[in-house]
């Protein structure tokens, strides 16, 4: 009993610092004054701030009591556009990438590796019953192969979903794919041929670089500001100076700096394809994970011209191994029809029938809303462990929504060192030399905050900073 | 019991001139003495041979009797390699191949267009029995993205099953994809660049040689004997006098010609993987369709080099819209797991289960065993009925497994056209435009006896017939 109280009482003050009844640097009650107001022993006060101390929510000072730590840090800086000097450069992201996604599954330690969502929601249960429902009732089971742009059912509830990022999309001007990255890869085949340029966002999501690489494309990375997104002036100068083919990037809470593209760049970008006559690849994988108000408008929601490809999937809302996404290719739909039928022919029908009864459902919309809320906790709680833990010289990202943290530290600090040294420890993270060829972000790593808290994962983090700290030390 | 008693004196005598027993114009019993040696009455025998003669196995000559008709085709004549004069070229194969493919999925009329499996057979009802078994379980669903490599499970069944193939490769030496024409993408783009040539079958399944054309790659067609398969003189020929990168062939029961490599042909064509240091994509996705005895061997099963990748999926003997296919890549390992990571992530995790569950039963090799002797009779059928109404100058394949009949017609005939007079009474084949890019086989079409027949069918057959006739009347 004692035990359960005092967890009580410690999560109901942590409550109460995120809803903001405590602000940062507030003097919480005293011991005495808590254990008369929550009528609970001394002990059990005494015990539940130590704890809530350890885990980096307050901060005793001697003779004075208990207060609020400093909660939200200061974001990265924007790496310099003199710094970077944008060149396209054949991509080489080696095999850390694959041996980083296969970290992410598994079964003991601590994983903040994967962008995977926490797959313990009501949700799971949900699209689990729907499964057995919709194989019970023979949905689909009485046709062949599905058709080459996908379920009709699934497309229909997609291009409803899409209204609520501003694009107006008609069903048979989308096509299914096998997840995002699909989808993504479908598009990229499409537009471009081997030695053309893509534009992307730096730091870059891992994935992307490596389809670059496979492709035999070559990449440059445009500086992107950890709130704004994308550069536009640092686009514009590239595209002046480079026969840049095709604009990719994740819009909305992206991987990994969490940034969203504010509205006027969304369309300054959407000018700058007209002039330069080219196409953009817009990932939207995160748009429906925004910690608090409306989600994000697309950039293909200010596309009049067809020019961007709109790209999304169920795998961050619902559960990647349905492997269920999908693309609004615009005036490239029938190259993407094409791409699809050529490599696989047709998606599985009842993962996407699954889809989209679940998406159907009023289910799905609180699940969205319970999960908002649960990652910007955990988002939350993540930089103020980093805050108590890692060294006082880190800079980390203030993602608005999305699952990751994308954390500086000081450039003696090796993050593929750190990688390894975590691993040996069962604990995992996406070092930054993974999001760039460039080599610029050795000193950086990210962290997804998906899962819920637990004390093996917080103490993880801890060591992380021991590590962290040890590192500066010798250096 | 009159009418039992005739259907099971047809089924005996057709299945005795199968057999040989009675030879092609060789004069069958009278019906007196068949009358007696049968103990059935003169109008049983009557009934029976007026059956056999309206389904196209016998003729009545008058004053003499019942004749065996010249009954099982010749086969199509090989293409003279003279006349061939391969060379690669750029595929260009038009939008008429996926609307064949989409009309394999019409609800209405006779449709003999795709090569696809009958989903009526017992084994439907297991796989849906086993999809709610298994959501219902909630095998999976406590991981996120599953492996790049594939459920292990899975791998265990097919290294199982590889076996009877002669092929003996480890669970780790195998990856699965998205059906059988993921493999073969996969494979392409793992060994090819843009440019490369690829020699292929002729005819070759458009599925082929529309992935070609999609990746920038040239075909050369190499003769195919409908019996031997792939000339290994005239690909020994094309492999002296051109630069090619890959062998692409369907070993086992081919699509379109139903042919089946000899293992000496395999071993000659292991031989010259080596002399020309190159690699062969082997697609058998019909080597457990054959009609008698064991399956063929791969040629997978005679290569000690890795130069063979082993594709196959269960799309034929279980379910298309599972998309459940699988490679054995050899030496290409590394290659092709990075591209399906690259290109997907991974699969859909429950279809996967659902297929090595399905597999590890005992009923699949039950339902094996029935759908090999029903294909087998329905082919027949396909023959006898096409010898009845289509004109005399036809030749037909003679398949021995797998879901196919290639047709050849006189040159005068244009199965284009063909196609489209036929889809106006919606009834649907497969032009043999289709096939080649050579225009060689515009006077041959395709035809599936995978679904069983209907009045409806069977009266569709007649008018293919029909057709045909007046086309040769007409020019």
């Amino acid at each position: 009993m004692q035990k359960l109280l005092y967890v009580q009482l410690g999560d109901q003050i942590s409550d109460q610092i995120r809803e903001g009844l405590y602000k940062v640097g507030e003097r919480l009650p005293s011991v005495r004054e808590l254990s008369k107001r929550e009528q609970v022993s001394i002990a059990t006060v005494n015990t539940a701030y130590a704890n809530l101390e350890q885990r980096g929510w307050i901060e005793a000072r001697p003779k004075s009591g208990y207060f609020v730590r400093r909660s939200s840090l200061d974001a990265v800086d924007l790496p310099e556009t003199a710094n970077l000097k944008p060149k396209p450069r054949h991509v080489s992201i080696n095999e850390l990438a694959m041996e980083v996604q296969r970290g992410a599954s598994s079964k003991t330690g601590a994983s903040f590796c994967a962008a995977v969502p926490d797959l313990n929601f009501p949700i799971s249960k949900i699209i689990q019953r729907t499964y057995v429902s919709q194989a019970r009732a023979g949905v689909t089971f009485d046709q062949g192969y599905d058709s080459p742009e996908g379920l009709y059912e699934l497309r229909k509830q997609i291009a409803k979903r899409a209204l609520e990022a501003g694009i107006r999309v008609g069903v048979d001007e989308l096509i299914t794919t096998s997840g995002a990255q699909n989808a993504l890869a479908l598009a990229l085949r499409a537009l471009t041929k081997p030695g053309d340029i893509v534009a992307v966002e730096s730091p870059c999501y891992f994935g992307l670089l490596q389809m670059i690489e496979s492709f035999g494309l070559k990449s440059i990375e445009i500086p992107t500001d950890p709130k704004d997104g994308m550069s536009i002036d640092a686009l514009k100068l590239a595209l002046q100076q480079w026969p840049i083919k095709v604009v990719l990037s994740i819009t909305a809470y992206s991987n990994p700096l969490g940034c969203v593209m504010p509205n006027d760049h969304k369309q300054a970008l959407i000018q700058l394809l007209q002039q330069y006559d080219i196409a953009m690849i817009e990932d939207d994988i995160y748009g429906e994970l925004q910690f608090e108000g409306h989600r994000p408008k697309a950039v293909k929601a200010f596309d009049e011209e067809g020019r961007v490809l709109w790209c999304s999937s169920v795998s961050k809302t619902m559960d990647p191994k349905l492997r269920v996404g999908w693309i609004a290719p615009g005036k490239y739909y029938a190259e993407i029809l094409h791409q699809k039928y050529v490599n696989s022919i047709a998606l599985p029908s009842l993962p996407q029938s699954v889809a989209a009864q679940v998406m159907a459902q009023g289910q799905f919309d609180r699940h969205l809303r319970q999960a908002r809320e649960a990652y910007r906790q955990r988002s939350q709680h993540l930089i103020d462990l980093a805050q108590m833990h890692f060294p006082s010289e880190m800079r980390a990202s203030s993602p608005q929504g999305g699952l990751v943290v994308w954390f500086e530290m000081p450039k003696k600090i090796d993050a593929t060192d750190l990688y390894y040294q975590c691993r040996e420890r069962d604990v995992r993270i996406a070092p930054g030399e993974l999001f760039s060829v460039t080599g610029l972000y050795q000193n950086c790593f990210r962290m997804s905050f998906a899962k819920p808290w637990t004390l093996e994962s917080e103490q993880a983090v801890a060591m992380i900073g021991q590590q962290l700290k040890e590192m500066m030390m010798k250096s």
